[in-house]
């Protein structure tokens, strides 16, 4: 079969490797109809040393289920489910607790398992870690159900961590795919105000059609001046830092108010951040946040998605095939595309 | 009058100061009876640089009041009184949700005010600031009404910052009076399982009489590996920094539970701390805490102590006159003391 791998910044290749087929009991093996790129696929596209030999990528997908193993009860084949970017057994005590992206038996996708970005994949833990969806591969709410894999639970969880909910007050720190997911979802949580820091006007406006109220397109100190003007002068309580680096950090530190939270979902690109007396500890800001256990989120996120109540697919702006995903990294990385879709 | 002041690391003199008089309408003058030694004094008391002039230093008391500013409501002549460590005036939008430490118009002890080591001392905001207590000023309890005003209500903002609660599992990462308190505060919240990690039996030994069920004396790696050992082999949900060095924050992190909570309220000796991929980000650690609020709490600890139910007051192991306020700084410094008591 077909499948992406990638051997070096810059360097990703779609090439033929060994069909995913059954290993253990409890895997499913299932056919690829949607996958796609994710920011974090980006920082290996941007920074990876080169190798010999690649390694398989991707962890955002639907699919079909061709076969399962015998352990496996709650799927059969010809069932459309979606993968969460990481695998979890539903049954350790983590899982127990909702935080799937701790489970003690999962992990992610392409070590020693099969990527996304590919024609097939072999589901490991297939009973705790895929969710059925009850409708046809190829229904038209395709892109909004597969951003329940990771980007739009990822918004969610940025949210959620911050304790978003009924008049919050939110700043969104980037207007990338997550940024904007997160502000579809703090909306939906309930949030009252809504600031979006991004600065690319395309897609600020899908922030703005997402229920962004304001949008800051300055950075920095700069920046943060701007959102505090607009949130009553002290900062808004939650802030959903939707980048990964120190500069976003600083920033985001910079319009949290006194007891409120940064919640960092944007992969962390440094060891270590501020955990100043003066910026955090005197004002008792909370650094929160993390991995998303989207496979916990995704039951209640997909009925506003089934229900037409929220569109999170918007943020897919390109489709490629699968043999184009090449391109689909570049185009995402020189900030051509927003989200890229895939259709293997 | 006499009062405490601090020229430089190991400084600290005992001198003539101008009385302590009204300024503002809002103001109290208040004869102090009980005062006490900070751990967070010890810092300059270890690496001021000396200067020609000295600061006044103190930030934890208990007095009478003598006079009253003509806008004050609250008090009068002959109350007794506790003050919190730091001045809020109990009307703006942070006090008014209980986060004193922030308030709008108030601020610390010392830099323009009175310090707290001293006979007397003008107490702004008073409306704000002071909690009358139901007693005499010679009361037995007077220890443990003492704690209200900082120390305990440190060790308790620690645990309500991790959500510290019925059945809770907690680690406390110092045997210090903060520490010390944590854990009886973790314990008064309900928790079921508080781990101290000290290494000084006789600060321990009281640390398990405040209700630690396992005292844990190694350090670093092999300490946090033992605290695992302890608790199931995931660490606990709840950590209480009571220490503020990057040390003590690594245990911390060490210690912690995926999806739990590292509360700081020891004052960080750190600009920057861990904040990475896979000790904080992939596990979801949050990071809380900061200055205790302590003026919100006062009301609600304040029965308990009242009612007999905690004894916070028995960190104090030495009681000393304000003359020999440098002395007990010493003994602080030196680990002779846990904290000092100050009868002016």
């Amino acid at each position: 079969m077909r499948a992406t791998l990638i051997y070096g910044a810059g360097d990703v290749r779609v090439e033929d490797v060994p069909d995913a087929k059954l290993a253990e009991p409890t895997d499913a093996l299932v056919r690829i109809t949607r996958a796609c790129i994710c920011g974090s696929d980006l920082w290996p596209y941007k920074q990876r040393e080169a190798t010999a030999t690649g390694d398989r990528i991707g962890h955002e997908f639907i699919g079909v289920v061709e076969e399962v193993g015998s352990a496996v009860t709650g799927f059969g084949p010809g069932d459309v489910v979606v993968a969460p970017f990481l695998i979890s057994d539903g049954t350790c005590e983590f899982c127990a607790e909702g935080l799937t992206s701790s489970c003690e038996h999962g992990g992610g996708w392409g070590a020693g398992t099969d990527g996304g970005q590919g024609e097939a994949a072999r589901v490991p833990l297939a009973d705790g870690t895929l969710v059925k969806l009850p409708v046809s591969a190829d229904d038209p709410l395709m892109p909004s159900l597969l951003t329940l894999s990771d980007v739009f639970a990822t918004g969610h969880h940025a949210a959620i961590c911050a304790r978003v909910g009924a008049g919050s007050r939110v700043t969104v720190i980037g207007d990338g795919a997550v940024g904007l997911s997160a502000v579809l979802a703090a909306k939906r949580l309930g949030a009252e105000q809504v600031v979006l820091m991004g600065r690319h006007p395309d897609r600020t406006d899908l922030g703005r059609s997402f229920g962004a109220d304001e949008v800051v397109a300055e950075r920095g100190e700069e920046g943060a001046t701007r959102v505090r003007e607009l949130t009553g002068g002290n900062g808004t309580p939650a802030v959903l830092e939707c980048v990964g680096t120190e500069q976003a950090l600083e920033t985001a530190l910079g319009v949290v108010r006194a007891g409120g939270a940064v919640s960092r979902v944007g992969v962390p690109q440094y060891e270590k951040g501020r955990l100043d007396f003066s910026h955090v500890f005197f004002r008792n800001v909370s650094i929160v946040g993390g991995v998303a256990p989207s496979r916990a989120y995704i039951p209640e996120l997909l009925e506003d998605v089934l229900s037409g109540e929220i569109q999170p697919g918007r943020v897919f702006d390109r489709t490629v095939g699968l043999e184009q995903v090449p391109e689909g990294y570049r185009a995402m990385s020189d900030r051509e595309a927003l989200k890229v879709l895939v259709t293997p």
